[in-house]
Parts: structure tokens; sequence; C-alpha cells
């Protein structure tokens, strides 16, 4: 096993590992006795699902999240430089993407350390193949604004370019705000605009539906 | 097994099944006897590689390429919606993203047909993992223009994107022109500019390199 710094994608749920991770996975973690996490308590938790009998002792976790400063982060690499592979892991999906990890991922690269991209589960990649949408040309956006005027302007110029440009746009929003940005979408948005709504992604529960705006202001109302 | 239209990802280039695919991947397979695909040589080539003892003599192959007409895509659909599952398998990677079967899915959508995407490589979202970029922001631009003028025209617009958004742009290219257009890159950007190569992703010889224009001018010419 090449030492690298290894992006290593976690379920997005509650769903077993091997509906959702290559087995070649566990190999490599198998190997890493330095993981960067965002939660280490979830971390480990992964860890163990992973493998029962993994000795979590001889494991060291460093905490990645909005409270970690910039020199704690080039810092955490350490053991990569001094020839000891690490991993990366999120709370859900793939780290570094709509999750931390790339600013970690950034310094290795300015260090010239080699990164591997793990493959996993991304809600984002997962929901483009699923919504029949064109995957010639997409966009994530992230998190839409909170602020009302803000957000519904935000959803014109992305419906703008859905037209303009033939680019499908993706965002992601929290459980206890689908509701009103659905509303958002619905009242903004043309009627022939088509929105596919993805939850639940590879878990139980799993929907994946795409309408027109018109159809689903008939379902939704 | 639930009845659906499946998603199945297959490997980007000579790398083991068992390093990109879950083995949950491989038990959608073995029930599915009915298979839209990008070429059926490659199709059969792959499933025969999912299990040596499979009976491609039982399956049905649907081909699914530019010269496949809506109609005869649309008939496609009619043994899932007798009551029997189906899967897309493209040439390489995820189906419906950066390759045909997204008409497919939209139909499948349209009719309220049930979707499902199952996980394997995306070349996509392994080198937004792997390049250090903004992964709250990013767009995939499928490839760029041919022709000189137009390619250049482009690069300028993503690059603007790069700054005025904060969105990391994505392309792919074919291996004979990738030389091409890395020079264009380096000709037309500013030297602050970042970015990353990544070739062979999964595969032996894979390269995920992220240097400034600047860096890669240094190293290129």
């Amino acid at each position: 096993m090449e030492t690298a710094l290894y992006l290593i994608p976690v379920t997005l749920g509650d769903t077993p590992l091997s509906n959702v991770l290559p087995t070649y996975n566990k190999e490599i973690i198998l190997h890493i006795r330095h993981f960067i996490v965002e939660d280490i308590r979830s971390a480990r938790r992964f860890l163990k699902k992973v493998d029962k009998t993994i000795d979590i002792d001889l494991i060291t976790f460093y905490p990645l999240n909005k409270h970690t400063s910039p020199d704690a982060i080039s810092g955490y690499l350490k053991p990569l430089q001094d020839g000891f592979s690490m991993g990366i892991i999120s709370e859900a999906g793939c780290p570094a993407v709509a999750d931390p990890g790339a600013d970690v991922v950034a310094i290795a690269q300015r260090k010239n350390l080699r990164v591997v991209p793990l493959v996993g589960p991304s809600s984002i990649i997962l929901s483009v193949m699923a919504s029949g949408f064109n995957g010639q040309s997409f966009a994530f956006n992230g998190y839409l604004p909170i602020e009302s005027g803000e957000r519904i302007k935000k959803i014109k110029v992305l419906e703008q370019r859905i037209y303009n440009e033939h680019q499908t746009q993706l965002f992601i929003e929290t459980p206890y705000r689908n509701h009103k940005i659905i509303e958002d979408i619905l009242h903004q948005c043309r009627p022939q605009t088509k929105l596919c709504v993805a939850a639940n992604i590879t878990c139980e529960g799993e929907y994946i539906k795409t309408c027109t705006v018109a159809e689903w202001r008939k379902i939704h109302l």
C-alpha cells in the first residue's frame, strides 16, 4: 500500500457498509493509524463498523471542524511527511466534497504529498445519475442563502443558468428547511422547470423523484 | 430486491472490481436480465467479470448510443413497466453522468418508474475530493470546445467564475488532446490560478496533482 493521504468515504446514513463501500477501502483503512476526522465519536463508530476487532487505542484522531485553526491543520500532516499513511473521514459521504477536508487536501497538494480518493457514496453524483437531468454539465451550489430575499434571488439566478447554459443546478438543504425551500421554488420557478427531490439516498426510504414545477405544485399543495 | 431501473457503475479502467464497487452491486446485477448498455461487448465483459458463471444468453441487451432514436429508448423500458428490473451500464464509471443514460432515466422518471443509482467510481467526484479545491461549489463542464478560439473563450469564462463565484471548474478531455488544452490553460490563465491534473483515477498510474499555473509552466515547459 502506497503512503498517501487517503480520502475515506462513509455511509450516508444507517445502511450496511457493503451496500456503498468497496471491500478495498477496508484493506486501506486497516493499515492506517492516523485519521483526520470531522467528528471523533462518529469516526470511532465507523471504524468499529469496518472491523469490530480494530484497536481504537492504537489510533490517533485529529479533529477537523470550524474551530480547527489553519496552523493546526498544517501540523496534522506531520505523520504523512514522516512516511505514515493518513486518512480523512467526514461525518457522511465523501470527505472534501460539501464537507470538511478540502483545506487539508490543499495543504497536502502544496507539500507535494500523494492524495488518494477512495470510492464511496456521494449524494451529489447519485442524485445527478437518478434525476434524468443533464449530466454533461451540472453545478453543485452547496446550501442556498437562509435569508428569504437572498434565497429567492439565488433560485432565480440558478434557474436562469438552466435555460441559458443547459446546466443542471444542485443544492443541499437540512431536513427542517426542506419544506420552505421547495415552497420557494414552486412559487418562483417557471411551471416547465424540472425539480428533482432526492432524500435518504442509498438508505431505507430512498426517495428520488423528478417532476415539473407545475406537477409538483399539484402534489405539494 | 425492489423492481427498478438500476444505474450500474463500472470500473474506470483495468482495475479490480473490488477496488471500486460495493459487493451489493453484484447482488443486484445477478437479478437483472435486461440491460440498457452503451456498448454490448464491453457490457458482456463487465458482467463476466462480476460473475464468471453468469449466463449471458439469458440476458437481453438494449444498445444506447448516439444512433439510438428517442422512440426506441422509450420502448426499452417495457420490461420495467412489466415488472422486471433493468440496469443501465455505460463504458466507464457512472451511467448518466458525462455518459449516456440520462435520457432513459428522464423517461423512467416521467413514467413514474423507480430509479435506483448504485455507488461506483466517478472521475468527477474523485477528482474534486483529491484536488483540494472548493467542494462546496463546483461545476462540471464536460468537454471544452475543440475549435481553438472558442476553447480559449470558454477557458476565460470558467476562470472568471473561479474568481467571481469561488466555484471550482471541472472538465474532461481525451488523452490525445490533453497536451493542447493544458498548453491553452498555461497560456491563458493567471499565474496564481490553480490547475489540478487528474488522470488514470483509481487505476495503475493514478495521477492527481494540483499546482498554480505559474508552477505548471515551470514543470511543463
